[in-house]
């Protein structure tokens, strides 16, 4: 069946999230959301596109920063409302400079920094 | 400095949404929301509970279905507006009997199911 990105489930604000894995380690990166037309763009161009809900613009990963994502596969859910991006992260995904977004784990009760900011 | 549920950003519902990750293997194995008492919940019990927007009750998961995720460890991203779990999942984390809920991938425009029901 052709995969059609209007035939996703988009929330009120017509996005869907999209969790970011690295396809060599398994390491979850991040999440961020996509509009339909940014996971057009994603899929045309290889190059993970989310939409910024704080800037409401487009969010090529890395045009900026260098930190590129390439998509390797993209992959849906059951209920088609959740996106999974398997792809090669170029240097850190969070704008801590760190590798993942999701470095603060909670241990004991407590907030522990498990992950450094790459050098 | 000890975890507080309620210092997340949770949506204009009150959820946050929470990625459900092998602690094994690193599969992703589905997105589910939480609100504050979900999350406090899944940190006392240790039995990863969700919030269910379509049923608007808490969400043990395999309260049911006997397909627990214990949890192994919480982690919450640098926006403090995303969870992860990383979890030991009994069975088939997902309601079709799979394993992940992203059984589907685009591959040259179609879509394509990678996985199948357990036995």
């Amino acid at each position: 069946m052709a995969f059609d990105p209007s035939s996703l489930k988009y929330d009120a604000a017509g996005l869907i999230p999209c969790i970011a894995q690295d396809h060599a380690t398994g390491e979850v990166l991040m999440l961020a959301w996509m509009n339909a037309d940014a996971v057009a763009r994603t899929l045309e161009t290889g190059r993970v596109t989310y939409w910024s809900r704080s800037r409401a613009a487009f969010w090529i990963k890395g045009e900026t920063s260098g930190h590129v994502q390439r998509l390797v596969e993209l992959r849906l859910d059951c209920d088609r409302d959740c996106l999974l991006a398997l792809v090669n992260q170029t240097g850190p995904a969070c704008h801590t400079n760190r590798r993942s977004c999701f470095y603060t784990a909670v241990r004991e009760g407590d907030e522990v920094v498990i992950s450094q900011p790459m050098a």
